[in-house]
């Protein structure tokens, strides 16, 4: 394992790592709490010794790993992963070929498909690190507040490796994801509240069970495991990455992990330039958009389809803002009935069934497409499978008329 | 494209191919004909000279082959690969790490997981060939008779590719096949009927308007593109392939090119001896089963929660038996309530969520463990994504209580 701390984003205090008791800092005790309908402060980052891997990790190095497999380069983690079982690392491989071009309506479009990662969504590059450090630590018992994919997400990685999930859900969490956690054989816990109540029990009653935490964001291994898609993207573009990478937000920490990724990248002479984040979220859940836009961050009820990005108070909300301006970035809303109808275009066009959540790139990217010039290299991050949410799928998809064997005999089928 | 024929299963007739009006060949014209609720007879197989091949697909280059991409070694396919754009060949690629090994009660087991493909299922090996010969011919539309994943499957590859499909349903369909099949843009017609009258319709239209044809068995290359499994998997295992593989068994497809896939290992003398593959069908669909325990088929109107694997006259059903008795394999039957816990346990204990119909495999397995030596490798074989049938995780994952937050408070949380 390669010497790190970690360091508060608010406040820059540092904090040493290495040991065990350490490991469990999740956020910075000055700045961070809490705080009911609120983006949390002081959310902690890894920070290593760039000067020095740098002369080990170039970019020959990196075009010869293999995607999906963070231990194959175990510097760049907060890991020990030699104290792992090599046949528990196997579990959690990701598919390694995930980014997929398709020329839609006259141009090229770079899909990054992590709707076939183990539980079909993002989320595992987080769950995954995180389980890996309770392993590492010893621990056996995990826990985290989910409005779904998080908590899918979590108790399929921990029945991969034998460990024990509990996650806290508010009661209105949508039944397919309900059953989603449960399947996977997670413990599950229905709050008589929202998600931010969840996320307060949740970490009350991990510190009295002395369970790990995997609170979005709370825990900083959830933002440094998302960073994994950086690597995996300039290992698969074979380091012709792209220029815009449009990204569905929710609670920001799968944008703020993507461009960790690649701001290490730089700080490595990997690459020169960061690709621009573009930061999408649905019009009825538009927190980081709003604050990119007026430097304000106000609580909204959110409201959307698209449950996966439905966050009213982001939990990562400055660090996800920080990726979108420091990458040169910008900010889209699209509607609900755009993202509905990007789902079923993407579908359609190119054989990938996405949820409503990073549908929402699609539509973003129909919107803002005739301001790229041509030879702008441009990918769609899909964070997870429509299957996952079916309701939405029945949306647009009408049950046609059954017609009798006469009737099929006698007409052409042409009209469907 | 190497050279190869037809041969008709039934009657050793010789069908030549090579050209773009013979390659139309779908069943043996003195044998095969669609007869309700019946196997169909006269199925064709694809030979090759595998005296000629065996020069050039040693041992060695298959074991430097990557797994899921079957135009990397183009000369065991009926296909013209080099007619293909590149890029989609690229979008039809599988995920290379398929196999995952867990210890479950003391013992190893190898799952061969097929949930993480394009559409996610083992349908997609059999439409990814039949697409891309539409392809190659120059078609641009295909039909099919289906119950639900084949359908999905075809509409999916379909998507990726640019071909318009078309499905042909039978009126029962479950909604959620129905609506993956829609989803991906899959035109599709709800039968007054059963699979039978769907089956036989969509060859009546697709003949009437000259669509390509994927209709079960009834299409040689549904079969041939099934083998590719068996290629993965001695791929995957480094030329250590188990020594007895658990079978989901509907219409018989699977386990044929399965079959076929290791007979032309050994042909190739890259393996020595097969694997034994177990049959395993639901109690309630069991005419394989039943014809291989008694030889004689009898209809019975199918009657199981596994949707996938339900066939009353599983169309392959003579290629199926072959199979098992050629490999030294043996049948077995599963009840629902078996496999409904299988597949519970299978996702607590691997975090692998499969459908019901390859859950299968697992209760059998179950059942049969005590059966087997120590060293033996034993796979089982899962084909479908347990998201593709949401009905079926309902059964199983109650709703718990909401409680309250002071009812959280005052109590220890292990009681879940």
């Amino acid at each position: 394992m390669m010497e790190h701390h970690f360091k508060c984003t608010n406040c820059s205090r540092i904090f040493a790592a290495g040991t065990t008791e350490r490991e469990h800092i999740y956020i910075c005790p000055d700045c961070g709490e809490s705080i009911k309908n609120s983006p949390l402060k002081g959310v902690l980052t890894v920070e290593y010794d760039y000067e020095k891997l740098k002369k080990t990790y170039t970019k020959d190095k990196f075009l010869h790993l293999t995607a999906g497999q963070i231990w194959t380069y175990p510097d760049l983690w907060p890991m020990e992963f030699s104290k792992i079982d090599k046949y528990d690392l196997e579990k959690l491989a990701l598919p390694p070929n995930q980014i997929l071009k398709y020329k839609i309506d006259g141009r090229e479009l770079y899909l990054q498909d992590e709707t076939r990662n183990p539980t079909y969504s993002y989320k595992d590059r987080a769950s995954i690190l995180v389980a890996l450090k309770a392993k590492e630590l010893g621990i056996n018992e995990i826990a985290a507040a989910s409005t779904g994919n998080a908590g899918s997400s979590l108790a399929g990685i921990c029945a991969r490796l034998g460990i024990t999930s509990h996650i806290f859900v508010p009661k209105n969490i949508p039944e397919a994801k309900r059953i989603q956690i449960q399947s996977y054989g997670g413990n599950i816990y229905l709050v008589d509240g929202d998600y931010d109540q969840a996320f307060d029990l949740c970490l009350e009653i991990s510190k009295k069970n002395n369970w790990y935490n995997r609170n979005t964001a709370y825990n900083p291994l959830t933002i440094e495991g998302k960073k994994s898609a950086a690597f995996d993207i300039y290992i698969n573009t074979k380091g012709e990455i792209p220029d815009y990478i449009f990204v569905p937000v929710g609670d920001g920490v799968i944008i703020s992990g993507l461009y960790k990724g690649f701001l290490e990248l730089k700080k490595l002479q990997i690459i020169e330039k960061l690709p621009r984040l573009i930061a999408v979220q649905a019009g009825g859940s538009s927190a980081v958009v709003d604050y990119l836009s007026t430097g304000i961050f106000e609580y909204k009820p959110p409201n959307t389809i698209a449950d996966s990005i439905s966050a009213g108070a982001p939990r990562n909300l400055y660090m996800a803002a920080k990726a979108v301006k420091e990458s040169k970035g910008y900010e889209v809303k699209a509607t609900d009935d755009e993202i509905l109808s990007a789902q079923k275009e993407l579908a359609h066009k190119t054989g990938l069934l996405v949820e409503p959540s990073c549908a929402s790139t699609f539509a973003a990217y129909k919107k803002e497409k005739s301001k790229f010039e041509g030879n702008k290299k441009i990918m769609l991050l899909l964070t997870g499978s429509g299957l996952k949410d079916f309701a939405s799928l029945k949306q647009w998809n009408y049950k046609p008329k059954i017609k009798s064997d006469i009737e099929w005999i006698n007409i052409l089928i042409k009209e469907n």
